[in-house]
């Protein structure tokens, strides 16, 4: 039997930072687990602007269909500010999301109890939190047309599309249903159905596939009131789902206010393959932070959990994910701190690479 | 001379019983202060919708158009949620807003130091807190056109159109300057250029206009980045500016985490009319709550403290502004709360009415 396949794009910023201590990670496997990938590498991002004038080749595009799970760091940073758009980072990436058709993002936001004072919320509202946002991550103003700028009168105008269609919404629903149906059966669906027409759709064909959902509890809320509502009491939700541009913002915010950040994955899937597993490509919620891109300072545990739930979505490998998951949870729990989670007393500061040791020595 | 002119309109759910509580206190500045108004009123949203068919008549509107300012309560509830889109409640408000133009939305998020306990945010992130965030408000995916639900092959789509012209990215970015220079000189422009060219076009515009205000220290920031940075540190910001659709969530978001919800008043304003003051609607940030409404729980402040801003904004009454706001000061001070409020020791459960009565007394 072949290994499965693993694609890794470091990318810009701390991408290829917090990757080094992934590729660690996976050697371990393969070394004492028996469990083997046929890893490649490639680039994305300012990275592959900087190598090849395009932030995404087609070569690395067709490897990234061709493998079992693609893992990738972060795109983007100031230097590609200027950077016409189509050959700004981000396209890359979004390239990726759109070819490989990664419709569903999931996107966990989770308190890990060992940081749940570092959260700029009150430690009650924070602490065990456990919710997961399931983003649109193919359509909508990401992708819509006609889009760009043009010249009308005597004076520019600046023009994108939010586009659903029902098979989109439909897809995206179901898989966020099956996600609340192994969780909490709780589902909030949110859109601004009072402005958008948009919104309306969404909404309707979320309530259409609650039908085949009766044992889950399905709510609708406008996103203005949800992004409140996850700032005054988060607990509320179990499962969110919303579209592209929303699911952005609120996601963010939702990491961000867990305190743990730099410790967050995120899994982006798609339909299944020949073989039955899902396309898919795993990141951390976090971004390229390149203001302390180099310095050893980034946290790597947020791209290890993203390949921990490569292990578990794509690989089949639950009882692994696990194991890597607790050795994560004990290295925190023996109070071992990237830079990001300084600040308590008796605390052992480590590097980024001081952090991927330590999760190996609890391995 | 005649009195300036004023029109109310109270709308839905909790926005007649917080209106009453403004009125008295109109009706306290004529008695004691000279300051009388021309108060007309109206209805706007479902209460139209009920009387007339719509959620705003032409006459109500043409009346909008002619007083000095308007001032509103809230719009929207369960109630219409199986209208037609093009007469739910939130039609007429915003129709409100793109007929009278009222292009810059100025919604302050603040936590009163009395209340900062309310927050879900930590006290030292929250406390003294006093941003401004200025929404686009007449433009945008709220207004683009093509918009609606169409048939495409055999299935539907929903189709909303952000556009944004170069005037329109120039008139809401002078005003937020213009603020800029009366506060803290710091403003900070969100938008996602990194993924939309109608948000490269707002950064250039943005950039364009920073020219006339050299004092002013500008700074860029992607939607999403700035839905965290909020809820993370929220003092680094002075003013805010942002488009209709993000201003939507991230003022709500801002506003919440103050712990001051009920608390928080808004300004619209357009171009200066033939009397040289700016067409101007003013309402509270809180929604129509509709799941209190009628029971005498909510809380007017935040109604009260938009009639203070229509004092300041719109009838040169700077000093009568600060009387009615130290008042409302005051009464906080004391200790008088409404339910939303409540959970403190040694504080005063009060009514709505309860509430306004205070604040007269404390006049
Ligand atoms: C990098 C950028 C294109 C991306 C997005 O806007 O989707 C990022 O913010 C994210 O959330 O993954
Ligand atoms: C009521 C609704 C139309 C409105 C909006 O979306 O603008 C409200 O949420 C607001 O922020 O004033």
């Amino acid at each position: 039997m072949t290994n499965p396949s693993l694609l890794i794009l470091p990318g810009d910023g701390i991408g290829p930072e917090v990757m080094a201590e992934v590729r660690k990670i996976i050697d371990w496997f393969g070394a004492n687990r028996d469990l083997s990938f046929d890893v490649s590498e490639g680039l994305v991002g300012g990275a592959s602007y900087d190598a090849h004038g395009t932030p995404l080749t087609d070569e690395t595009m067709e490897l990234a269909q061709s493998v079992d799970a693609v893992l990738l760091g972060a795109v983007g940073g100031p230097k590609y500010d200027e950077l016409d758009f189509s050959v700004k980072p981000e396209r890359g990436l979004l390239r990726l999301r759109k070819e490989m058709d990664l419709y569903s993002n999931l996107r966990p936001a989770q308190c890990f109890d060992a940081l749940a004072d570092f959260s700029s919320l009150k430690k009650d509202v924070v602490a065990g939190l456990d919710i997961m946002i399931v983003r649109e991550l193919t359509s909508g103003i990401y992708f819509g047309e006609p889009r760009g700028i043009i010249e009308e009168g005597n004076e520019r105008v600046g023009i994108n599309t939010q586009r659903y269609t029902e098979s989109e919404i439909d897809r995206v629903a179901r898989s966020a249903f099956e996600l609340a149906m192994r969780r909490g059966k709780k589902l909030c669906s949110m859109e601004k159905a009072n402005v958008m027409e948009s919104g309306i759709l969404w909404r309707e064909v979320v309530t259409e596939v609650a039908k085949d959902y009766p044992e889950v509890e399905l709510s609708h809320m406008y996103a203005d009131a949800g992004a409140m509502q996850l700032c005054r009491w988060p607990k509320q939700f179990d499962v969110i789902v919303t579209d592209n541009l929303f699911g952005d913002l609120l996601s963010d915010a939702a990491a961000m206010l867990t305190g743990s950040l730099g410790m967050l994955p995120s899994a982006s899937l798609g339909a299944p393959m020949a073989n039955g597993r899902p396309k898919a490509l795993y990141e951390p919620v976090h971004g390229s932070a390149p203001d302390i891109a180099g310095e050893g300072k980034a946290n790597p545990i947020a791209c290890i959990l993203s390949f921990s739930m490569a292990l578990r979505y794509s690989f089949d490998q639950g009882a692994e994910a696990d194991r890597l998951e607790a050795a994560v949870e004990r290295v925190l729990a023996d109070g071992v701190r990237t830079a990001d989670l300084l600040g308590e007393e008796g605390v052992t500061p480590v590097s980024t690479s001081g952090m991927g040791d330590a999760v190996i020595a609890a391995l």
